[in-house]
């Protein structure tokens, strides 16, 4: 299989990460005889220094035209203070929004010898295994107006949905359900919110397309609390954008591996992007002590979900399991007995194992 | 001191801990030589059945009068199924719009001896002290347009607020933390949101009045980790509307006693509605099993804030403290060598030691 892949290391620990992932992908393309070419493009604090802004040209059209892309992470108190059109973040909107991003997947696992790190009880978290699939480009972060009024005396923003958008992401929702173990929790706040009965009543129709899944709705605001008393009792989690937002990042804590998670943002085409859930991490940056396993496991999710690469994506995800049974870790995590190392020697494991 | 109570006592446990609290009431009255009458109003689903509306106008006429409100709570599944504007929640967010209760106060402690059923380990939650400021009438839940387009084909709602609506809540915000440990964290979405931006700036301008206060920004999302990583880490917290029904109960379920909970909702003439952060809970209502304490506790906030009588509050607050530390408890906690009892023995309890 050929495949063109863009990097966007972007800032901070993203450019280390991202060697971790180009390495990892070249040894895959090595033992299954694939080939993988790859293109460094700029987006975030680092397109700013270069270019002006934070989403060049150039960096779309790249990633318009590859197979996938892969992106480390944006942002750093260096560019924290520009106006907010030329913020770090502006790229990563600016990228989901160019390459039609709607769906965002986020798999949150339990694994066992990291849990001692989790602040719920181990009773609580172990066995957890739960996806949050999130509508990536639509609501409050895109709808008009948003806006100050003349006299800067009011706001507004605007959440808007089509019932397409709500469609297309439902049904992303649902067929990943299938592959896993069939239940789906579509959150919203329908006693409030139009646009959650829009939604709701979305999922309601769609159902019936699904027959092998069950479908629970919740609150927002009975979710929040959910995920933190029985994370274990959700399989695949189904919302708009914020609130995808703010429940994906509760759910990133509950395992005590937040450097371990992956995440994919996918377009109708299956080109997607693939980034860890963790961000610059400016303080450790250059170090050569980040570690890159969530970055790693995103190009597994690549491979499953762009490529098609089923077996080549377990074979990462199992290297990832093997090394961390072997206690071996990076100095964001602890395991009882185990042995610290730094990015390099971590991925370089993994490239033996693969 | 001569006070007029409205009593609502709304639906399901409702009905019980509303007793609850004016037997307490009435114990306060009586050792302290107050004067306290009481009248009960309809909302939520007993409005709905005998008046055809979740808020009638006898109610919001009656509460208008009156010095405070003690709310039990609204809802159950024979309403759930009604159009959206007869559903009793529309009580709720009606009475809030009439009375102008635009500070919504929820302060969430560790009891001691109830960690053990905190979701958390007990060395991330034990200590935890916050307070939630939650802007209650503006935001996502009462901007327009909030419709379908009338091919149903998309839908918006509106997320409006204004630097005056902002400012009110700030300043209220700030004296909380003045009277606490003197740290405010500000939640928005300013790298998302034009009206986290105003909100922002606001707080920003705000800041110079209060020089004893310390200041934190944080994002929304990141909010939402760190009240599951480090609950400790927060005095006040205040934010808009939405975020705060999300955080507020993501916050309410860290200290394993969610039945211990009360609210004040407070306008800027001192009139506040009191309630339980606990919902309804139609599955043992009438079985006389309901916890009353966060009702109980409930009044306390009422006494200290529209009343400002806050020796009678502290008492209502140790009664409490004093009744947990002898191992008495209702169904929904459970003490180690402890004493179950019922809504009216707990009720009893506390009356005595006032
Ligand atoms: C950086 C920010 C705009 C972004 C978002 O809110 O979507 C981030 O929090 C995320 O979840 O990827
Ligand atoms: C019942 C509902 C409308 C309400 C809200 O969202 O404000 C509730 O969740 C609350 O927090 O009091």
């Amino acid at each position: 299989m050929k495949k063109h892949i863009v990097l966007l290391p972007g800032d901070g620990i993203g450019k280390e990460v991202i060697q971790s992932a180009k390495d990892v992908l070249e040894a895959v393309a090595a033992e299954f005889d694939h080939s993988f070419t790859f293109e460094t493009q700029d987006i975030g604090g680092c397109a700013i220094d270069l270019h002006g802004i934070p989403l060049p040209e150039s960096t779309v059209t790249a990633c318009k035209q590859a197979d996938a892309v892969l992106l480390g992470a944006v942002g750093g108190p260096e560019w924290d203070r520009l106006p907010s059109h030329l913020r770090p973040e502006k790229g990563l909107l600016g990228i989901r929004k160019a390459l039609n991003l709607f769906a965002n997947l986020r798999p949150v696992k339990a694994f066992p010898n990291l849990l001692h790190a989790s602040p719920l009880k181990e009773a609580v978290v172990s066995g957890s295994d739960l996806l949050i699939v999130r509508e990536l480009i639509g609501g409050l972060y895109f709808g008009t107006p948003s806006e100050r009024s003349v006299d800067g005396q009011s706001v507004v923003d605007t959440l808007t949905y089509t019932k397409k958008e709500i469609e297309q992401i439902v049904d992303k929702a649902f067929q990943s359900a299938q592959l896993r173990k069939g239940h789906l929790t579509s959150v919203d706040k329908a006693n409030v919110l139009e646009s959650s009965k829009l939604w709701r009543e979305t999922v309601e129709e769609k159902q019936a397309q699904y027959p092998d899944v069950t479908v629970e709705h919740m609150l927002v605001d009975a979710a929040a609390m959910k995920l933190v008393t029985n994370p274990k009792s959700f399989d695949v989690i189904v919302t708009e954008n914020m609130f995808g937002d703010i429940l994906s990042d509760e759910a990133s804590v509950l395992t005590g591996s937040l450097g371990m998670l992956p995440s994919a943002s996918l377009n109708q085409a299956g080109v997607g992007l693939y980034e860890p859930v963790h961000g610059s991490a400016p303080d450790i940056a250059g170090k050569g002590i980040a570690n890159p396993l969530a970055m790693i496991l995103s190009t597994a999710l690549m491979l499953r979900h762009s490529f098609q690469l089923e077996k080549e994506a377990r074979l990462i995800e199992t290297a990832v399991q093997a090394v961390l049974d072997d206690g071996y870790h990076t100095a964001d995590l602890q395991i009882e007995n185990g042995h610290q190392v730094g990015t390099e020697q971590m991925t370089e494991m993994i490239v033996e194992l693969i």
